[in-house]
């Protein structure tokens, strides 16, 4: 089963899809398989992590921004503004595609696991998903 | 099929889990397939790395802890301790689920590859893997 | 559906290679599925960029030579040459698989997507990928 969603997003961070993966893999009846999650861009990427205390998620956001800081005299691709060329190096060092068995009809995701959407542009804007769901 | 794997780790490192893996892959007897492996947590990954020289593993831990100090003064996320956020980081630049074809009924690796759980916590614990093959 | 592609690599770079992932998903005649790219080595990894501006590669490339540089004194293993553990390193922090969606018979790719293998040996070679597509 292919299921697309889209993500409306209003600036960085890490946007919780938990629920919404979650329901595409309810809605195939699955009792076990594969949920492959694929993000159909290079300015915006995937991650699981902690749900549980929001600092994790702002620690990781702020960590990364200082490894890969914008104005960098590096760069020269920056059509797109000083946030253009970050973005891409940030996608890179996380996921582009993610994979979760399914058991018992769910996701076997860990309790303290989310699935996260890392949008990378300040602007943000709508994301395309594509969900494999066997 | 799916198949379960606890691991017991005993702190920081690589811990190699390829007999283990290459294993269920025997039991489930398909020719041609796809493993997927899937570990329950965010403090804990999955990384493929040369399987010879043990100094490639522990230069890579090394780096790494380099790269993400514990200590940082920037980390507000610190519930379980200083390593808890470089925990959650090192798992976010590595990865939480990998694909592996099975070919003659076996994991397509390469000769030198190894597949490693990757413990980022001191103390370790008991640390479960889902593993999706189809 | 198991499809083994050689790649020849003249030297550390990123190299387009979504024109031959296309043709074997072509060659598989799946109107929905899942294609997994798999590199069987430890010093060259894939990645999803950006295929318009040519200067978003060559960052990229820059960017993560300049984080995981040569010669540093840290390194012990060195067996290969100085290029040797950078590759492992900057392995790791990319992908050695993966995974994505095909729809309407055709790689779900955002429209700035290209699949790239990722060589980080300054001598290159045959580099062997294993493609699982079902």
């Amino acid at each position: 089963m292919i299921k697309h969603l889209t993500v409306q997003t209003r600036g960085q961070g890490l946007l919780d899809i938990t629920r919404r993966v979650n329901a595409a893999v309810a809605e195939a009846k699955l009792a076990e398989g594969l949920c492959t999650i694929f993000v159909r861009h290079t300015s915006a990427s995937l991650v699981i992590q902690e749900n549980a205390d929001p600092t994790a998620k702002t620690d990781l956001e702020r960590w990364l921004n200082r490894l890969v800081p914008e104005g960098d005299p590096f760069y020269e691709h920056d059509t797109e503004g000083p946030d253009d060329m970050p973005a891409h190096i940030k996608s890179a060092l996380t996921q582009t595609s993610l994979a979760i068995p399914i058991v018992d009809g769910q996701l076997a995701l860990g309790t303290w696991q989310g699935i996260y959407l890392w949008e990378h542009r300040h602007r943000g804007g709508e994301r395309q998903l594509v969900l494999h769901i066997g």
